[in-house]
């Protein structure tokens, strides 16, 4: 396992924790204002969100990397199941803009269960078809695919791939070569399965994200905490994810309404950087 | 599998799908109601919570079972692990209420993750030890304790149990024959592993449970679907859980501030009687 006491050089940033990505949060920090204060704090790199780039992915990549930092990834596809599912020419834009953004990874959030089906199992299927359609084309531009399971509780309308084992029975299905999983602590820590879930994703975790399960957590989407302030077992579920194969950088994604969307957004970057040495 | 289409015998009512268990919520009918109201359509029997019987749990028994219906069980004891967790004493007192209603089941809501602890394992641990000093009383009592998993997002302050996996492995700690498990379809019903962990259920399964799990599930506790409006794959879980030997009543329990808990009991009575033959 990596000894972080020291290194935050696998530390990133997903910029939603800033709370710039959702009208009405946050302090409204520019990418050009995220990179800055990120390269201050010795951060390894960070992930956009699309609605960040609009039209400006090739500029901001290049400005991340002028700073000395990595692009770790995009956020996100559009959803590829359920009744809010996007179009394949949606799917394929957030593949072009990872690909010209520079992003190894792009996150899918499934999205939830088809119309006209119920429960989980066909909703998987229709889902690993979907993804086996655009994985070449994500091939084609170097974008790996990392299928991310979520907590249950958003079952309905925004997942159908609740676990890890969920997420790589489609990998399974889907078969390709660039298509793996992204494991967040957040949708995963209950899981007793998760260890030996892992031992099968050798090679094929594309994404590890930090925040921390509040005991009470009081909004399903927006109540996130900040890691060590929560239940989760963060250093067991790195060390699974490692023994898995993992060695990449740890991304830090915190929706937090109530609390950090509040902060000076410098504060929450010091913050985070603590918190990686001592508790991640 | 059974036929509901035509038998209601099996149906009982979970007593807060009238809302009236928690203050503010519900016509507030007094249990002489609901026993009537239940009677006058043929369901089979009733599940009440401690708060409705103060120190009339044997005086209300009797008011059931002179009705032609049957008390299936009692909601709940306190909390056993976790920061909210009753003393033994309360623990001891929610066994007898249930022996004095004549209720052959006691569920078991966990409580949350144990101070100074992080994840689910320990906390697990510590629950079948408590668990077990009290089931030889529950036995004298002619009491059966039912685990109940809950859906992952209540994991923190409200349980350390999240899935059937989880339940059964505690059932295992204890290793008591009165010690077994409830299946409630909001809970599990995203769970793509729970046929094969039923299968390693059989004859401990308590209790099941049905409503339905809302495709825009708004509130984590209390925005419960009826039968039928959901995306729970309701028939197939129940002929999982009848494949693993159980043959008892099923449970209806709507938590519902924003819909059923502001209609009439009569007219919420009547669509569970409907959908519990047409969706079941």
């Amino acid at each position: 396992m990596r000894d972080f006491s020291h290194d935050r050089t696998a530390l990133s940033l997903n910029t939603a924790t800033l709370g710039h990505n959702l009208d009405g949060h946050g302090a409204g920090w520019t990418p050009e204002q995220v990179i800055d204060g990120c390269a201050e704090r010795g951060f390894g790199g960070i992930v956009f969100w699309r609605r960040e780039l609009g039209n400006r992915a090739a500029e901001i990549g290049e400005r991340v990397r002028a700073a000395g930092l990595r692009v770790d990834g995009l956020c996100r596809t559009p959803y590829l199941t359920g009744r809010d599912a996007g179009s394949d020419a949606e799917i394929q834009a957030s593949i072009d803009m990872a690909a010209a953004l520079g992003a190894p990874i792009l996150t899918i959030v499934t999205g939830g269960t088809e119309p006209g089906t119920k429960g989980g199992a066909e909703s998987r299927k229709r889902l690993a078809d979907r993804i086996a359609r655009h994985a070449p084309h994500a091939s084609d531009c170097a974008v790996r695919l990392a299928i991310e399971p979520l907590n249950p509780m958003f079952g309905g309308n925004r997942t159908c791939v609740f676990t890890v084992r969920d997420a790589l029975e489609v990998c399974g299905l889907v078969s390709m070569e660039n298509v793996g999983i992204a494991v967040d602590v957040y949708h995963v820590w209950w899981d007793a399965t998760l260890e030996e879930s892992l031992e099968e994703a050798t090679d094929h975790i594309y994404g590890y994200h930090l925040c921390d399960w509040l005991e009470d957590t009081g909004d399903m989407l927006l109540d996130r905490g900040m890691m060590g302030d929560g239940v989760a077992d963060l250093k067991f579920i790195r060390s699974a994810v490692e023994a898995a194969g993992y060695s990449g950088p740890c991304e830090v994604e915190i929706f937090s309404a109530r609390d950090w969307w509040l902060r000076p957004p410098g504060e929450v970057l010091d913050k985070i950087v603590d918190r990686f040495h001592t508790h991640c």
